[in-house]
Order: C-alpha cells, then sequence, then structure tokens
C-alpha cells in the first residue's frame, strides 16, 4: 500500500491532476480513483493507501463541504501537504467533430456555472446538460453512442478518454483555481519551513455575541494572522457552528503553539488537522506598525526573563 | 411575472418544497425550475419572475457555493425570507418494485454520502450511482428502461414521477436540513419582528492578523450576535477573502444600524443583502452577566444623554 | 463675580502663574487665592467667581488627587480650557544672602523630592525642611525671623515675597511640567478646534476581567485615541474603582459622540467632564495602517448609506 | 541592619501604624523614620534597612505620587507585602483642653479636606492651618507654645506626643483607608498564597488608538483581573505614559506568567514589581458565562495537548 494514493475520481478529474503533481516522482505509484470524497477519507483510513487527495476550496468538481464534513468527523487524518492547480476549462469532442457541429454540451452543474458566457458567446444554439463529474462528461461523450457532441471538462480528461480540444481557456474567470489537501495517517508533522499552514476546527463553549471575537483574539494577540474562517453547522442541527481555521505559521513555532493552548482552554473541543508548507508563494502578512515580536526567539527571550523575574532578579 | 416564481430544479427538489411552504396560498402560482442556482438569479433580475428560492446552508443538491456566489457578485438582491426544510430521504422505486429487487440506486453525490450507513445495512449488495440531482435520479427510475432500480431522492420527486416509496428515513442522521432564502429585487425591506436575522458581505480593506477580530468587534461592541460567519475567495485568487456574515436582528434596529456604519467605515465595501424573519424558533443569545443595553430604547436614552452634555447640561 | 477667579493657592504658586495665563487680559480681575482645591470648586459652584484653575497632573504642590476627587464627586462643573506650565523651580533667599550662607532650606515635599540633586551637589551641608507648599516655603523666608535661610519656589512666589534668586533651575530633571485645568458652571461647551480633549468619568457595572479591556473598547472601535487613564478608588473602598478618562477630540464630533454613547450603555454611570483645546501642540496619533475613517463626513456617508440600506435602495 | 525597617515618618503616621501591623513581633526592631518617600526607598536599596513601607493608594498622608515614582524610577525593588489600614481621624489637644477652647486646628492638607465637614458642624468658628503632616501637626500642638490649640492625626501621633483626643471619626467618611506597601531587595519572591496580587510597570511602544486595549487584551485573554490601573508620566514630558497595573494572582501561576510574557513581547519595557498576598478578603473575580479554564491545571492539560499534537497524535 506504499506506493497506493486515492484521490476523488473519476479518472481525469483535476484532483488526480492535483495529485500526480504532488507525487512525481513515484514511477511505481497507483493512483486510485474513489466515488466520493468520503471514500478517499476511508481508504486512507483503512490504512488501505499510503494517502488521498481531495479538493479543499473553490472547487468546480464540488466537495468542498464533503470534505470540510470529513474533516471534522469521523477519525482524524492529517493535511500533510496542500497544492492550487488552475482551473481550466476545455471543450472536447470526439476527433472529426468541429465546433459548428456542437449541439449538445455535457459538464457538470459547477463547470456549467463558470461557461456560460463562454457558451453564450460561442455557441449559443447549443443545448447544455448537467452530468455527474466533468470526468463523467469526457467519458461519455468519448462513446460515439453519447447523446452529447463534446464536453467541458479538465485537459487531463479529455486526454485520458481519447477526445480531442475544439476550444480551451473556455472558463469565464481566468484565475480560477482549487486548492487541493493531501491526508495522511496520524504521524510526524511536516517539518516547519518558515512558510507554513496550520489548520483546525474550534467548537465554541456557548453561543454569544462577541464568542467568535474571543476566539480570534487568541490568534490576534499572538500576532497569529488567520488566511480562511468558515463556520459550519456542526451536524447538531442548523445554528450550532464550528469554525474551520486556516492559520499562519507551524504548531512547532511557539506563537501557534500557545494560540492553540489558548483555543484548547476556552473551547468546548479543537481538532487539530495539520500543520503543512503552504503551497502560494509569499511572505506571512504583518500588522502594520506593530512591533512584531513573534518570533520563536522572542518567545525564548520572555520565558528567560519570566524565570528571572519567577526567581526575584529584577535587577 | 407577479405570480411566477423560480427555484433551482428540476422539478421535485427540496427547493420546490421550500418554494411550496414560502408561497402555499397562492393558487394561480407559476413555479418555475431552474437548471442552475445562477439561473435562479438571473430570472429574478430580469424581472421575469417575482422572486426565486435557492438553498444557502447545508444542501444536499449542490449549489451553497454557487448561491454565495450569486450574493457577492452581479445586480443585488435581497433575501426577504428564509425556510428550514428537513432532508428527508426516501427510497423509492417504480410501482411492483420491492426492496430485494434493487441492485442499483441512483442519486446524488452529496445524498450518497448521507445514506451510505443505511446502502451498507439494508442493500448491501447494491450498486449506488451518481446522477446530477435526486430529482433526476427519480426522473430517470420512472422510465421502465431506466438502467437503475430505485432513486434515493425527496419525497416530492418520488411522487412527482409516480414512484413508490420502498424505505422512508434512509439517511443516516436524522436531524439533517437545509436552509433556503428567498430572492426579491430591491424595495421595501420586511419589517421586523423581533426575532430578525441580517445577511451582508464584508471587504476587507486588507489584510493582516487582527483584521476580522476589528470587523467582529463592530458587532460586538454593540452586542449583536453572529449566527454565521463564511470567508470566501473574493474572485481575485485563493488568499483574498470577503466574509458573508449572517447577524442577528434587522438593520432597523440601531443597534444593527450603528454596527453596520462601523463596517462601512473601516471595510473596503459592504454589501447588503437582507434583513428579514429567522426561520428558527427561538430567542436572541445574550451574553451571560452582561448588562444589555442595546434596544432602542437604550439607544435613545444615549441619545438624549449626548444632546445634553453637548449643549453642557451636566447637572 | 464675573472678572473674579479662583485658584489653589497661596499667592505665588505655579497655580497662580497658569490663571495668569490663562487669563492674560483681565486688567480688573480679581485672583482669589484658596487654601485647597476642594475651596475652589466650592467657590466656583457657588458662582462666587467666574472660574478657578487647579492643577491636574503631575503636581508639584499636591492637589492632583483632591482635583480628581472633587471631578468625580460633588456638584458638576465643565473643564473648559487646560494649560501646562513648566515647573521651574528656583532657590530664593533675602536680600544680601549669598549661597555659601544657606543652612537651612525649606520647600514643599514633592519640590524638594525633585531637587534633592542639585541640594546634594551644590548644598551638601544645608538641612532641608518640609512645609504646606512651596510659596510658603517663600513667605516664611521672607520675614527675617524665619528658621530658614532659603526656599525651593516658583518664580512668582520668589518675586511676590521680595526674596533674590540665588540660584535658578534646581530641579533634577528640566521639562518637568504640570497641567491645569480652568473650571466653570455647567453651561456651552468650547468650540471645537481641530484639536481637543474630552474628559470623562466611566463607572464600571461589575468587575470581571476584560471589563476595563470592553471599557477601552469603546474608543479603539472608533479610532478615538485615549491619552491618560486613571482608575479611582471610587470612595466606595478601595477595591472599587471607576476610570478617569482623557480621549483626543470634541463630544462635538461625531466619533467621540457615539463613543460616549457607547459607554453610556455599558457602564453603570459616565460623567462628561468637558472638551476644550488641547495645550500640547500636535496632532492626533493615527493607527499605523489602518484605514482612518472617522471624520464626521466618514459618519455622515455612513449614515446616509445606511438610510439607503434600510429603504432597500441596494443597488 | 536585618531589624531595622524604614517608614514614610515622622514619628506618628498612619505609616508607622502600617509597619508596626506588618511586622509586629519583633521586638528587637528599630524603626526607622525617614522625611520622604524617596528616602525609604533609598535606605531599602542601600541595604540600610531590612525593608521599608510607604503608602500607595489613597494616602492621607500624601506620598502616592511619589512611591510610584520611585517605584518606576532608580534601582528596581520589590513588594512583598502589603497591607491596608483604616484612616480614622482624631482631634487631639494637650491635656486640659476642651472642645470648646478649640479657635486653631492644624493638620496635613489632605486631611483638612477629610474633615471639612465635621469641622463646619462641631468648630464652625476655628480656624484651620495647614502644615506638613498630620504627626507634625500633633507634634506642634505638643508644645505649650504652640499657635495651635488641636490636631487631627492619627490616634498614634497623638499618643506619641502625649495629647488626649477629644473627638474621635472626626473624618467624613468613616470608610477610609491607605494601602500601603513593603519593599525588598531583590531577591526570592513570597510564596503563591491562592490570594495574591501581582504588581508591574508596562511602558507602550507607541502611542496609538487602541494601544491600551491591545496590552490589557493580552490579560483579558487569560482571564487575568486587574484590580488597579493607572497611567503615569513616564518623565520624558506630559503627553507620553506608562501603565503602573496591579493584576490578580501570583507569577508563579501559569497564566500570570503567560500574559506577563505577552505584555514583554509588545512592551517597549516591562518592570516587574512584586507577587504578594493580598490583603482585602475574599477571591478572585470570575467573567461570569464564561469557561474558566485557566488553573494551572488547565495550562498543565493544554501543554500536553500541545504535546501530542506536534508528535502527530491526533486520534
Amino acid at each position: 500500500m506504499s506506493n497506493r494514493y486515492a484521490y476523488l475520481g473519476p479518472e481525469g478529474t483535476f484532483t488526480e491532476a492535483a495529485l500526480r503533481a504532488l507525487r512525481p516522482d513515484t514511477p511505481a505509484a497507483q493512483f486510485v480513483p474513489c466515488n466520493g470524497v468520503d471514500m478517499v477519507f476511508g481508504a486512507v483510513r483503512r490504512g488501505e493507501v499510503a494517502g488521498g487527495v481531495v479538493p479543499l476550496e473553490n472547487s468546480v468538481e464540488g466537495g468542498v463541504s464533503a470534505t470540510t464534513s470529513e474533516l471534522v468527523n469521523g477519525d482524524p487524518l492529517l493535511i500533510t501537504a496542500e497544492i492550487t492547480v488552475p482551473v481550466e476549462f476545455t471543450l472536447f469532442a470526439r476527433p472529426g467533430t468541429v465546433l459548428s457541429d456542437v449541439k449538445r454540451v455535457a459538464t457538470h452543474s459547477h463547470a456549467l456555472a463558470q461557461c456560460r458566457g463562454w457558451l453564450a458567446a460561442n455557441l449559443p444554439y447549443a443545448e447544455s446538460y448537467v452530468v455527474s463529474s466533468t470526468a463523467a462528461a469526457a467519458q461519455s461523450v468519448a462513446d460515439p453512442s453519447s447523446p452529447y457532441d463534446a464536453a467541458i471538462c479538465a485537459r487531463i480528461a479529455g486526454e485520458r478518454y481519447g477526445l480531442v480540444p475544439l476550444a480551451e481557456g473556455v472558463g469565464d474567470r481566468a484565475d480560477a483555481a482549487t486548492r487541493f489537501i493531501y491526508l495522511s495517517r496520524p504521524g510526524a508533522l511536516p517539518e516547519p519551513t518558515g512558510f507554513d499552514r496550520t489548520s483546525l476546527v474550534a467548537f465554541l463553549p456557548y453561543d454569544h455575541p462577541g464568542a467568535l471575537a474571543e476566539l480570534l483574539t487568541q490568534f490576534a494577540v499572538r500576532d497569529v494572522n488567520l488566511t480562511r474562517l468558515e463556520s459550519r453547522p456542526t451536524g447538531d442541527g442548523l445554528g450550532t457552528y464550528c469554525f474551520f481555521m486556516d492559520a499562519e505559521g507551524h504548531v512547532a513555532e511557539a506563537r501557534v503553539g500557545e494560540a492553540l493552548m489558548g483555543l484548547r482552554r476556552i473551547c468546548r473541543d479543537v481538532r487539530f488537522l495539520g500543520s503543512y508548507p503552504r503551497a502560494d508563494a509569499g511572505t506571512a502578512a504583518k500588522r502594520p506598525g506593530a512591533r512584531v515580536s513573534t518570533t520563536d526567539d522572542d518567545f525564548h527571550e520572555a520565558e528567560q526573563w519570566l524565570a528571572r523575574i519567577r526567581a526575584g532578579q529584577v535587577d
């Protein structure tokens, strides 16, 4: 199993592209498509695969909500890597088809929403059909008896099913992207790199005005920036929420560790989801004008000072 | 058009059920299914319908992400009502089918994820197939030449397509629910009822540790509870977020109005999405122990006091 | 009484110098020395004088504590002006005395504390005696039968009692200064000047961790800087405090007005002490990097926006 | 020197009473009166005495401001104990004097302010004279050639100088009290008792709206209550402040230690003044409704949890 990896299938999804980018140098690797985000988690949990890849944000294939649910519930897994993949839609057809032949286009509902402008401008008389995934659309079109003439899907899917591109970049938004995460069973965390991200879920003890602000203050007071925050129903009904958070930094850092201990003390529960290198380039946000003293050296210096004053050495 | 209403179709979705619950007494009403959340918004924006209903949270049909996108982008619409519908899955088949006949089950991917436990226990040898919606699954099964023996869908869908229920409550979680919103073109807001919700989107001016906490403080300092918070990529790429928020209260209330003005002053932009009666029973959360002085009377009293001291009447 | 002004005496105190600087162009004015800060307040309250001057901060004559007590208790008065006077100590003696004659020096205890360095260096063998004020020291030395050879006092006191300066600038700290306030009976406030200060006393509703931080947040959330904060026992025993605050800006400004209304709503009581031009040159502190949108124009724009969204005009 | 103790004199002050209450069982002890708060500090710093007592709050003898100045400046000393002494004023005269004989009353200016009501009611025709301390008033009255008939002072002073009480409880406020502190050279801190106080001075890095709120947040986020806060000019001129703070708890506690390390990181400087048993009875304030998880056990549990997640042990 150490060379087997699960991903959200079917073959040809953007998720497969993400997995191949994350594990480029594993020639003997087996990539196992799963029929749902929950099945990727299950395969990793049961140890059937070494790891798995699922979309987390801005997915075109759906699945974000499913990913968050699985991260929050069930046996814990660790996020040990992330990757951001540009979402580039291509219109694929069977060899021999030309654009003017296309009367019926199949794709996933999210992809359809992102390509409506192009379709209206370039295929105003074609009808659109929604199927279960962009890769399923490609698979269907590959069959000569398909009711569809063309599929909007990822390049990897069109090529997988022997289709030819009729038009590239048919998405209305050039910079669309999806963030994927790599899941591992609990074990050693990735080493800090200086530009990491820490993910976690916090369950508030009770609901009152300012409760979330108190929670965020645990980060702000240690100058830890949050890069993402999402409230999620806990499953105990709408209206009871937990908070899915991405913070800058690695839990091995003092400032992040102390912030997490602070959360731990004030929350009903905190689930740590992992610390891993950030996929985006750049540097951590700083609070303008603030004396930023939250390096490990700063924490170490403060600890030494505390030890001295606790011993009464104030001069 | 004043008796026409759009909803996320196809016919038989939970969204149709939500719309019928929101407009029960409109016998001559026409309910128009749309092939995507964006198409519901478009129909309302163009005035082709009087209003439209889309899922917002915990959707089983997908579409939450699409709804938030449309609320944030494009011409503004107002949320003027909300409703929460229990998500109850039923296994439907053609008349004459019995449970032991079922070898192939069709449904939407999200529904499948929520019914896996029941399927494993009751139909361990049946295969599952993912289609574009639960209603589409019902429609397909209704065709005697369908490759599927049964569909997992809403009651409304099974009945619509002349199917018979084989098993009810096949969802693994009994209390699943979806929150739907009713969209109107800009115009008079619903009157305050004393138990309302206000929705808005805030765009942070820049990203720094504590920026979100500052934003939440605008609410906390006026004792306005947030019932939902979700960060959303702004579309300028992953990593740049806006915040979709639901707050307790009506914008006509002084405390909510002042909080929104505070946001307006510190944010790059604020989009008001509506104030409308809450669908959940109950009362607003209070901060324990706090002197809660945020009624309109409290604000009025403070304004009168301010007028006095500005006039130098301090005794 | 309209040309009579009270001050903390006796004649020759720094307070008299402050009053003369605040009322330079009133030739027929009568300056009435009082034997205690409370007596200055009493004279203004009873209308025996048009106004009065007392020290507020860093007083050398004592009296800060007494001033704060009177501001907090009794019938309210308004602070309508302030002035900062450099504290310059001079060693005065009777005519004919030279420095080497000085064996016994009289002054107030606070002045003595501020001149010890100079005395040790220049009059190492002289003895120091504490009397009730620096002016009283001058008055005593003026009497040829005085037990003291010299007094440390303000220039105004030495000149008043016919003494001659033996040494100037005998204070150990060159930049010492005292802030004095001018008190009026309740009435029209001074006009805003663009560089004003607002003083007030806030009584917390109850004592809990974070109570004071909540109070300060009312200012911070509206970008109002505090220039001074002092907790004071309320008189109900040690451990129960009120907070004496100086904030930047004038109560006529929207941001200050809204902050005060916020305090009013969360506090047990708020006593407004006045808005008046600042004596120190310079400009208001800004929060670095923040979008500072707290001018009256910003508040007006936000109010107009709120009126629009309350009317449902969101486009 | 180990049995010598300095205090703010002269003999007969409330400070002497405080020292005797703090060191009741030291028969061979020598109590050394000093002519100023700064001289008490000097004697302790130079090792001429084992410790010293000065007033800190609500002093009747003056000296609070001087005490704070000395705590902030000069070589650091530690506060190792505190005591609160009721301020009970008595009218003392020479033996043989009766109340109706009293025409001239001497006392300190602060005492005079606190006894005006009694004097107006009981000695309406007597004149009041301000001298340098209540004890000096008693000393003067003891001299048969004194210009004064009676002194308002502490019982200890009247008895010391052989006077007899004419009236007790002549203060207008029955519950007046002064808090005194005991100063030691740096060394081992008093052991935590479960009801302690920690004193410190924080120097803000720069002045901006919200700076003080950030500082207080370091305490609030760890549920450490502040019992006193006072801004003090730093001596670099009016307008530049440091903050003198008393917090609940002992620096040996995890929550207090972490709060102080937080201050250390964001402040220009922090001077620790001591952790010592509180003189007031009672228990620490709790934030109502909050999950208070700030015992040392809570911190220890959070540290163990952090160690586990850092090792990737999330299940």
